[in-house]
């Protein structure tokens, strides 16, 4: 039997709602990874897998499947436990950034693989990457020293982890297979278990400015991600978290990496702080480290201390004057009143249509450029005031980006039941 | 607007089960046809289309975009009525091959572009291509003289028609994206449209040796293809026709010329004959052509002729003793009885295996490789008495082909109600 045969069959089976074998999943993974099944067959199947479905076992032999295309790491000389943090992606989401270097502050060991944004919501290394000299990428040995002195570290995935997760992920961006459970699942989990964390907390957003917008299905997402990592041995829990409203009071690579150096300074956004202890707290837990408060390290400087070598150690400048855009532009309030919403999506494309974001892999974003928020639902705004400064190094840009924030925001008066929103926490899944 | 993000777009849309609208279908066949849109991201479009469908004006409208890929042919310039038979392909279908010539006899034009075979079903070319000397590639004007001096030819589509389609069945091909009606009836309909017949006969097969086995399924299909033929002016009506059982006694390219001209010759099996005067009948009629009966025109040698003529126009030569296999080998009843079934899939599939038939588009098929086929359902046979004849170039094959052979007959005690098997025309449809 030809391997090309085997490839139609495989598709076959799926597209008429057939359950694949785990002998079928494994080598399907390994002969894409290894480039004998062609991009436009393994497309197709992507469809019909994000049409039909997968069922747990599939997911979890896919997800194996796709582990087992590289390498994988193993922290176990550290001494120290290893715990990581995941979030989905979300506008504003810049918790990873106080949060390794606060968890590290509390005892356990953070070696988190990052990834670069794509589309409207940014990504943890384009953050990263505005601070002058940083560098994302670190070999296994280099990531290691880091994890040891400083016991947090946020670098680029190298190559050999999980190769048929990047040709998968770089297919599904062309062919409109993102959105499915099964593979979206797969991708994490499949990375962040090679890369040899023992414990996992993931942040899945749901809300208007998330990929999975639907509260319903993202408490699915997360549900099949913590059965994926018990079934590979990772101590994984999920928190389903709000994102309709914008996180924090910044979108955008400078901005978010300076709101981020104010929380570690002990202020900083109500939102972003509280999410952050929040995740904190659970990864401390999974982790069963109970060394500081996470409230404390913020205090005391113990997190920050943490920051400043962690971002050194990658040949980052703590104390240099961040990137600042060449243009702004303020946005104003229409009229006096409460605000009652505030459309994250609808922010997350104008930081996008700025340059904080890109529209393709390997496309540059621009470090200064992205949004300032003045004031967020619940908040009295008067005609006239603030509501965004604008920043971007290409003007022309400002026209859409104002585009995409027409109608962002509602204004009125306080409905007596309150704000119309999420709750931060929208759901906890531990088992 | 890049190109690149509109077939995302579109494969989104389809894959979220909206309508694509028209100005999408055509930019996504023309852009695939000029090559700016990847294999990949069409595959994945299939395979939405495959299991959400397409509704009449996206089918009427895909269709049209893949006829405006390429020419549009014209043969009014003959004088007479032209009219072209489909069949889907089934076992032992070698009805074009009288088909043709004797329509011609009877006073309308056949233009018939034809195809290779692949998998268990022949091709009328790989038939034709049995008789020594005999070319399947004409260019345009060759086919009009042809057409001009013997009323009707039987050749090679150029690559100028319909090259869309040409590009979207490969890729269907080996994408298991071939099944869906919507996909079949643009694929066939565009050819045919595109060919510039003026009247249109389908002969849709169902059963378990048809692409659609399900009889309701290809009622379907040859609705909508009768739909898109009427959309375009062709005057198109469609047979849904038994495919349960071979046609004919013979299933193999050489096999199948013989006993095509044993129907010229006012002989050959009671089935096909009937299917060809069933065909014939209803060509001349949707032609509104009313010369010579098809009956007397296999009497008296008119058709004949006309087969003699067409061969000797494209370099056979008609009197050329066919092609045999090196080998052969009989396989018998094993108990008396009468035959109550026999599968026209498992037929098909030994003849392919025997050399008949290829596994991938460009392989070499065998002459005179093949089944015949010595008994069929209703006959009364004995232990040892013959069931088929296989032949093959390659008796290393027979091993395989005796397999695909087992169970294919079913030999008991005629049941009082008779055998149970598909009437030769399901279904007649014409509006």
């Amino acid at each position: 039997m030809s391997e090309a045969f085997d490839a139609v069959e495989i598709i076959t089976a799926k597209r008429d709602r057939n359950e694949l074998s785990d002998l079928q999943i494994d080598w399907i993974v390994d002969a894409y990874t290894r480039g004998v099944v062609a991009d436009e067959q393994i497309s197709a199947l992507l469809m019909a897998i994000l049409l039909n479905g997968m069922n747990m076992r599939e997911i979890s032999r896919w997800t194996d499947a796709m582990i087992n295309s590289g390498e994988r790491m193993n922290w176990s000389s550290l001494g120290i436990p290893t715990v990581d943090k995941h979030s989905t992606g979300g506008v504003g989401d810049k918790i990873t950034l106080p949060l390794a270097p606060l968890v590290a502050a509390c005892g356990a060991a953070v070696p988190q693989l990052s990834g670069r944004g794509l589309g409207h919501t940014g990504g943890t290394l384009d953050k990263m990457e505005s601070i002058p000299g940083w560098q994302a990428s670190l070999s296994n040995e280099q990531m290691l020293k880091v994890l040891q002195d400083v016991g947090a570290v946020i670098c680029a995935a190298g190559a050999g982890l999980a190769p048929a997760d990047k040709k998968l992920y770089a297919l599904r961006d062309v062919t409109g297979t993102v959105p499915a459970i099964p593979l979206i699942a797969s991708s994490i989990m499949s990375k962040k278990i090679a890369e040899g964390t023992s414990a996992l907390v993931l942040d899945v957003k749901t809300g208007s400015g998330a990929f999975m917008s639907d509260p319903e299905k993202a408490k699915e997402l997360a549900s099949v991600m913590v059965e994926l990592g018990k079934r590979a041995g990772v101590n994984t829990r999920a928190l389903v978290t709000a994102m309709d409203v914008p996180l924090g009071l910044t979108a955008g690579n400078a901005l978010e990496v300076r709101e981020s150096i104010e929380v570690l300074a002990g202020g900083g956004p109500a939102d972003v702080v509280e999410l952050t202890l929040i995740l904190a707290r659970e990864m401390l837990d999974a982790a069963k480290v109970s060394g500081k408060d996470p409230e404390v390290a913020l205090k005391d400087g113990s997190a920050m201390d943490r920051w400043r070598k962690m971002v050194k150690a990658q040949g980052g400048d703590p104390d240099a004057k961040l990137p600042v855009a060449k243009e702004n532009t303020v946005v104003t309030a229409d009229r006096d009143g409460t605000i009652l919403s505030m459309d994250a999506m609808k922010v997350g494309m104008a930081a996008w249509r700025l340059g904080a974001g890109r529209s393709r892999q390997g496309e540059a974003v621009q470090a200064g450029a992205g949004i300032e928020i003045h004031a967020k639902p619940g908040d009295v705004v008067s005609a006239g005031s603030p509501l965004y400064t604008l920043h971007t190094d290409t003007p022309a840009a400002f026209r859409r980006a104002l585009e995409s924030l027409d109608n962002s925001v509602t204004i009125g008066d306080m409905p007596v039941s309150g704000i119309d929103r999420l709750p931060l926490i929208v759901e906890r899944i531990v088992d």
